[in-house]
């Protein structure tokens, strides 16, 4: 009836979509639906809509439009937007990016989707450190064919990138006889939070390198740092003096934009191969040049941009703290984040019925539990099976919202999991380990 | 270095948007650059933009943004944007569609590839009568794997559709033991410009249930239509009684409402199977959602989108006039248009050198002919060859554009062609045959 190629995509659909709009279709309101739901389960930043709106309305928009806005424009971007882009992320990136090797495209999604093809024929790999953002499966390999192969993260550690994981998935897949075309991740990560120490990037380029695979990072939320460690983009040439031509990365203005939205998304390489077949990917799912016009103009004025990115910073900031705060209140225990707008719950006294339940089995648990709060609490938030974590019993909370919505949400979960119809809950955990000092490469930055 | 899929993308990538952005780059303007390019050969109307701007200016646009326009949105389309469509088009189809049945999607080109996709797997074929719109074999082709297989009209009457012809193709390709899964064309015709007759489009759709196979018509032009007969959608009862669940139309407001840029495409289906592939597939390719607010705004009053589309018709009608007067004028052939932004122009007579050439010397002549329009008259228009015409000889020409660059245009082009170093130019032609009477269908509509 359909195409096999479309049938496997639409029996991969997650249902993590449908979550979101059942939860958003009867939303809590204090006053109106005190039974609501609480959408914790969406990384949608909703802490700047006044400061975006004020702005917007400021920049006058379609008034100001010329033909220019309504007629074809080069499908991967057009050239003030590329422009301004490329000055944004030379100054995250810390080396000049080239307007010429960005890519605009539908979402960070359409980014994603463009490089795994362009990188990989169906049925060749790409090594995923897990947990990932779940969508990767989708996004990487739902046209490309490729198929992704987690490399698991230690829980003890709180699933902190390592390079040798990556090594050790790759050496898999060698021995199995798999051609892996890349590596991908998400850096800064999520779901877990993590800013990743230039060190640990640095050895992860290594072992790129070594293995002869390209990296895609996903530095969608490059700008969404509040922790004490700063920023390393893959790409910044303390961390990766020789494979800059097989890396390549992602970027959009979802998050640190906060207008997902407008599903504006972009890709950067430097390989010639690489940028000529994004390029024509990006035929397949330009943006419109309205939207284009749009993010043009929020980016012309550097200091305009400059301190909307400091206050978007400070505002995640205070919504990590004040969650943390609760979540430490009512003896939730977490992985400490340092960007991202998640926090990572370590749930898995709660799934412990009588016996240890084995892995398969911890993953019905998890999923028992995450019904349980979707439906009783009315609580949206992700299980760790949907992010391919190594382990069950863990949960994605995104906290980008109203901190009185996170109040109720957090206390919502305190109540549910404390009753003893889901089982006497176990130990209280202490915290994973916090994350260590950022001084772990050396002074030079790893220059030779 | 890059996947095969992706090779085959970047292999096949038309040359037509190069002569677009080259021509776009150094335009003629009679008192600055008097020796500048003439873009007749892309289907953009610019006739429209005074309206547009005013009423876009008139909407207020981002001022009036809730927070709804800059959150995550299905990503199938914003069910006001699809309801507004749907009223839109049931009109224009004369049967009423479901927005539940409607998937907004990047451009008629992200539709193309979708239901491309949706129905074939790599190496099956779709039949499509030529001459055809050139960057169908990229957006049904491209990404799906699919291949497309001429169906070739007869030069004779214009190129006008006829069932046989696509009946012939779908024979010799079964001879062939290739699977042919659907039959695709735009309706009304580009680059012809002729509107399909009822008659001939029930006996398409005859054909399509006889050989089993899915109908994709592209009705993009479906507004833009000037000549006697009036418009008829695959849809249409009257012409598809019992094809329906099997036929998927395409649309978008590149053409109809002039905002080519912002790539905002859409198609309906009434195959649930279909839609939930394409749905998937849309996931992809969304449109931002600040677009789809725009569009939703422009669809508002029916009252005003009526009279605009009506305004478009009648400036469509004086253009298309203007522009064959000037043809006739100078003697150049063409087949007459009833819809569409182009005119379809017969210089065979011109690649006639002395004796005739064969069809593949043919298609050399025409590329030679195309390159000293554009070098040496500065006049970019497009070769039979980027359509799939069946013979060499024909060209693309837009007139969409400001009656005065048309003038200058045909002036060139008719300059360029009574050169002798071009050869001689060949006998004067006579027009083919003016279109049929529209009373080719039963009085009832051709119900049983
Ligand atoms: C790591 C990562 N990449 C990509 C995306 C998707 O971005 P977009 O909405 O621009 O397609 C997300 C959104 O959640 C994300 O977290
Ligand atoms: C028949 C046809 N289909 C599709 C398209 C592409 O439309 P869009 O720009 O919305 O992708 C065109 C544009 O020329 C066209 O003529």
């Amino acid at each position: 009836m359909i195409s096999r190629q479309s049938a496997r995509l639409v029996a991969d659909t997650p249902a993590i979509a449908d979550a979101h709009f059942r939860a958003e279709a009867e939303p809590y309101d204090p006053r109106e639906r005190p039974g609501g739901y609480l959408n914790l389960g969406t990384a949608e930043n909703r802490l700047l809509w006044d400061v975006l709106r004020a702005r917007l309305g400021e920049l006058g928009a379609f008034t100001a439009w010329t033909e220019d806005v309504a007629r074809y424009a080069p499908l991967h971007g057009t050239p003030v937007l590329r422009e301004r882009i490329a000055a944004l992320l030379s100054a995250t990136c810390r080396t000049p990016l080239d307007p010429g090797h960005l890519v605009v495209i539908s979402g960070a999604t359409g980014a994603l989707d463009a490089l795994a093809t362009a990188l990989c024929d169906p049925g060749e790999a790409i090594v995923v450190p897990a947990p990932y953002y779940g969508a990767f499966d989708t996004d990487l390999g739902g046209r490309s064919g490729a198929r992704l192969l987690p490399a698991p993260l230690p829980a003890a550690t709180g699933f902190r990138l390592t390079a040798a994981a990556v090594a050790d998935a790759l050496d898999a897949a060698r021995r199995a006889g798999i051609t892996v075309r890349a590596v991908a991740l998400s850096s800064p990560s999520n779901p877990v939070g993590e800013v990743h120490p230039p060190g640990v990037l640095a050895e992860l380029l290594r072992v790129a390198r070594q293995y002869d695979v390209d990296l895609i990072s996903d530095e969608i939320y490059a700008h969404a740092v509040f922790g004490e460690r700063p920023f390393t983009s893959a790409l910044d040439p303390a961390v990766n003096p020789d494979w800059a031509e097989r890396t390549h990365l992602v970027w959009g203005f979802a998050k640190d934009f906060a207008l997902p939205g407008l599903k504006t998304g972009v890709l950067h390489t430097r390989n010639p191969h690489v940028l000529a077949a994004t390029r024509a990917l990006a035929y397949f799912a330009p943006v419109s040049t309205a939207t284009q016009d749009l993010f043009a103009r929020l980016l012309a004025e550097p200091a305009w941009v400059e301190g909307f990115l400091a206050e978007g910073r400070r505002r995640l900031a205070a919504s990590y703290r004040h969650t943390a705060g609760l979540l430490d209140a009512h003896g939730l225990p977490y992985v400490p984040a340092e960007a991202g707008f998640s926090v990572w719950l370590d749930l898995r006294a709660w799934l412990r019925g009588p016996g240890s339940p084995g892995p398969d089995e911890g993953f019905a648990a998890e999923e028992r539990l995450r019904r349980a709060l979707f439906d009783t609490a009315r609580v949206s938030i992700l299980p760790g099976g949907a992010f391919r974590a190594p382990e069950p019993g863990w949960f994605r909370l995104c906290h980008t919202l109203d901190a009185p919505l996170v109040a109720e949400a957090v206390r919502r979960v305190a109540g549910l999991l404390g009753r003893p119809a889901d089982g006497p809950p176990g130990p209280a955990l202490a915290h994973v380990p916090a994350t260590p000092a950022p001084a772990d490469l050396p002074p030079n930055g790893g220059r030779p």
